[in-house]
């Protein structure tokens, strides 16, 4: 008989009012999903936890915000950026300038829960046109003032923390309305400041909402889709749970018009050109150090979900089902849409949250020789025209049938879509109990995507009571990306910092990229110049330069582009 | 009874060794394609020839090399230079000085015609090896001494001119090796200076030549083709005729190493990153003005051509034809490869061209309705998986039937593939009879296809006697180009400079991108910072300030980069 655990008194209630878990909370305030038991016990056996560990919670963070932090700007700096912005968007409330200075790292919600609150801006100032921007970018210039820019907020890397202080700029307050959909061209131009939910719902009733002839989509479906920003999707170079058939945030910007010290322009809108280098993708990735991207045309598409095809299937070893993944990408038949290869430990864990572990379909794969801890999961779905897609799914089944994949249907893809976008709010439950879960990721060629995955892995499992999860999510015919989800028990900030540090410099050193889709923000930025080399690096200073000779735009340590040659860049905490 | 014409005495012998026309000539010296008979006859009849026309040929360019242009590097420099690359790979010879400091415009082949050759380049260096390379722009810079690269010759733009004198360096000659086929990866490691033919011929032939597994191509087939080296095709932003299915350049090009005056790099070789702007993507179109490209990283495709489909179109109009493009291009079931729609005019003398204009095909097209110089002509393939390329076809035939295509088989498509890099050679012999054949192109949006071609197209066909045919043969969910062709009499240079000059100001005014595959050269460059605007030109000029302080790289309009303000842009052709 099963010993009967006592399930732990998982949070359901939203935060505080003004809060610091109304802050580091992610999402929706009274959106949750808890780890189910099967994820439980298998922490459980791995923290090697005793029964009454989820008895007792942490500090929560439902303190109200109290900081003493002073506005460091003069007194006459403040009114005139108010009477700019006017008053009523202009705030220099504690909460405003916490709230809008904090991304989604696992360290700032650590610090926050702790009531520690350092580094925030001096004022918060939500847009309501251009010419606004405009204006507070010129004043800010000849003032030297800091700006920053808040997006959605759903950066994991700093990348809108306020390291020196001034104006942090939050876009998605007004600066997002769709300005045109373009039917012909198969475009839409919309202000950065759109979320994605906005902006697919508009899409995807388009006939209604914007009185087009049929149905589109936009494509781009990252983890943070409900809340981030078209914007901050182009800027970090983000990707969606799709991209590997509609392309990277980067492949789906036709024009980009920006605001910035040196002034402003928007980028030429062609669907290709033979005319220099292409300033459209010089911006992109420049996570808010060149100017402010207020405005931006994306490709659409139409919106076919009558026409998905979900398969799924086990391999018996994550290298069989990468050699699967490489011929796919390599198949020219076009790609599928969602496409996930899960390694040995995500497998395993992955089966119990699908609820497949233990039903009639596992024990299937056992009998088979698909053992646990061995075997490794494919998922995915076709996207496209219905023929197409029909010849996506029928050459991924014959591919995978060659490299002894098992074809377990499209279940697995259904039980992983309704939970998609959720996964982050598991966060908050075992944060609640001293439990801390994160992400980091790279991307790899085929031939160092092993040697990459095995090194990171063993850093990662290196730390005793660690449970590191991988897998493959963004396909090309030249390589994937790897990202490496680990969860450990929390020990404090410091020792936090510290393994983080230890995983970034094993993935540089391993030969992955930096990022694959997170970007650089000011986390990784210590990394870069060492990544990039020197030579390359100063061609992005020297373009830094150009857009921002007084290094107002987003400084102390973004991308890398301001550290002091002396300083040790892993200070980059301490920049002020 | 046909009034039988005296064929005009078409020239087959090679140009004399050494002369003129061994430097403007195209492609193999014994290389031809004479106009036919009906193109002949539509000259004749446009132009209003006497019979007696083609009796008598104009100047033929057969004069051995000889011009007064000293050298104007110190004697030291000239021996230092040649002590760097061996005294055997650095010329000063007249010969080796014009010949490459020539590409490939009419402008330069009207003047070598008559004996002109003003500006050459003081130093022609075959360099060996990137260490070689690396000393010379090290030298160079020290001494200002500009430096211009020759890659396969074949720009249209002036893009290798030595407007300034200097050295310039040829990369085919030596550069030309291929480094590492990566089948894990499908990726080639080439040096910049390796040309068409030898690269597509090794990925063909890998089994044999390579060592391989199976055979690859690299997807890439401009028009200039046998003529146009792999650094070329990157650094000038080109296109090839299946780029619709496999990318233009741009997006071929996975990693780049460069040698410029500021020091080397090798861009990054992952399938996609977060980490900032994309330095592999911001050297792209950098056409010379940054440094050497030395190396480069390309995409490569498994050869396939027993899947290829071919299949050919008639539409009533040039509207029902580009509606038809438009739907097949945003029809999500993967994209033709060769894909081509010609206007009214293009199709009524390609249809002569293909040999298909009064056969049995065209009096049942006629019969249906499709009238000449109303008609269009749509052709092209489909290549990559087999079910995938079947798809295509099928999805094709249905959106073009809607659009009152009529099937004409793969006819059209097989009659073009011969010919599909032999129409350059058209030039000579029409130029041996005062004829000039001349392009321009542009890239558009579906929203301003038909008003740039109908504004362009006028501007054309308003100097008397002249054909102007017209295609769109690059295709992309968000629009096309447009590639126009004009044949007219030679009335000098003068008077060419001057309409080519109208035709580019009214690509400009119309809407245009001033080129779509062709680049910009010095020749494009008088419009580029009115068409990008001036924030983005500086944005260009402070990256090529970074690189290259002195600028000694492709100075002397590239790009525009180094035009003078005060200077009249349009007199670039006087700068020394």
């Amino acid at each position: 008989m099963k010993k009967k655990v006592i399930e732990p008194a998982w949070r359901e209630t939203p935060p505080v009012e003004k809060s610091y878990r109304s802050i580091f909370k992610w999402g929706a305030p009274d959106g949750y999903k808890h780890p189910n038991q099967k994820l439980l016990n298998e922490i459980r056996s791995v923290f090697h936890l005793e029964d009454s560990y989820f008895l007792s919670q942490k500090s929560s963070g439902d303190e109200i915000v109290s900081f003493k932090k002073s506005i460091k700007l003069k007194k006459e700096q403040i009114l005139k950026l108010q009477k700019i912005a006017g008053k009523e968007n202009a705030s220099t409330d504690e909460y405003s300038r916490l709230k809008f200075s904090s991304g989604k790292t696992i360290e700032e919600a650590i610090n926050l829960r702790n009531g520690k609150a350092d580094i925030v801006s001096d004022i918060v100032i939500h847009p309501k046109s251009e010419e606004i921007i405009s204006e507070i970018i010129r004043y800010c210039n000849s003032q030297k003032i800091p700006v920053y820019v808040y997006g959605g907020g759903s950066s994991v890397n700093f990348g809108l923390r306020p390291t020196k202080g001034g104006v942090t700029l939050v876009m998605n307050t007004y600066m997002n309305k769709i300005i045109e959909l373009n039917e012909v061209n198969y475009t839409i131009t919309v202000q950065a400041g759109i979320m994605g939910p906005d902006l697919e719902d508009a899409l995807n009733n388009a006939p209604e909402r914007l009185n087009a002839k049929r149905k589109y989509t936009c494509g781009h479906f990252p983890q943070s889709f409900e809340y981030s920003s078209a914007g901050g999707w182009v800027v970090t170079l983000g990707s969606g749970q799709a991209s590997s058939y509609y392309g990277d945030a980067y492949n789906l910007v036709i024009s980009q018009k920006y605001i910035t010290p040196k002034g402003n322009f928007t980028t030429l809108n062609y669907p290709a050109a033979a005319t220099g280098p292409k300033i459209n993708d010089i911006m992109k990735g420049s996570e808010g150090t060149f100017g402010v991207l207020v405005e931006l045309t994306l490709k659409i598409f139409k919106f076919m979900p009558e026409n998905r095809r979900r398969f799924g299937f086990i391999f018996p070893t994550f290298q069989d089902a990468i050699n699967a993944g490489r011929e796919i990408s390599q198949g020219e038949f076009g790609m599928p849409a969602v496409f996930r290869i899960s390694d040995e430990e995500e497998t395993h864990i992955g089966l119990k949250l699908y609820g497949i572990d233990g039903t009639i379909l596992d024990k299937a794969m056992q009998l088979r020789g698909y053992k646990p801890m061995q075997r490794c999961l494919f998922l995915g779905s076709s996207e496209g025209e219905s023929h197409f897609t029909k010849n996506v799914k029928k050459q991924v089944r014959s591919i995978c049938k060659k490299h002894k994949g098992m074809y377990i249907t499209g279940l697995p893809t259904k039980m992983w879509e309704p939970g998609r976008y959720k996964d982050p709010y598991l966060r908050e439950d075992l944060q609640d109990y001293g439990i801390l879960i994160d992400t980091l990721e790279t991307s790899v060629r085929w031939d160092n995507l092993h040697s990459v995955h095995q090194e990171v892995r063993k850093v990662v499992k290196n730390r005793p009571e660690t449970i590191c999860m991988t897998h493959s999510s963004h396909f090309y015919p030249q390589g994937t990306n790897l990202y490496f989800i680990y969860i450990m028990k929390d020990n404090g900030v410091d020792d936090y910092i510290k393994f983080q540090d230890i995983i970034l410099e094993s993935i540089n050193k391993s030969g992955g990229s930096l990022s694959h889709h997170h970007g650089v923000g000011k986390m990784i930025s210590p990394w870069v110049e060492k990544h990039l080399g020197t030579e390359q690096m100063n061609v992005l200073r020297s373009i830094k330069k150009h857009f921002d000779p007084n290094n107002i735009m987003n400084p102390g340590g973004q991308l890398g582009l301001d550290f002091d040659k002396n300083l040790n860049n892993k200070k980059w905490r301490d920049m002020k």
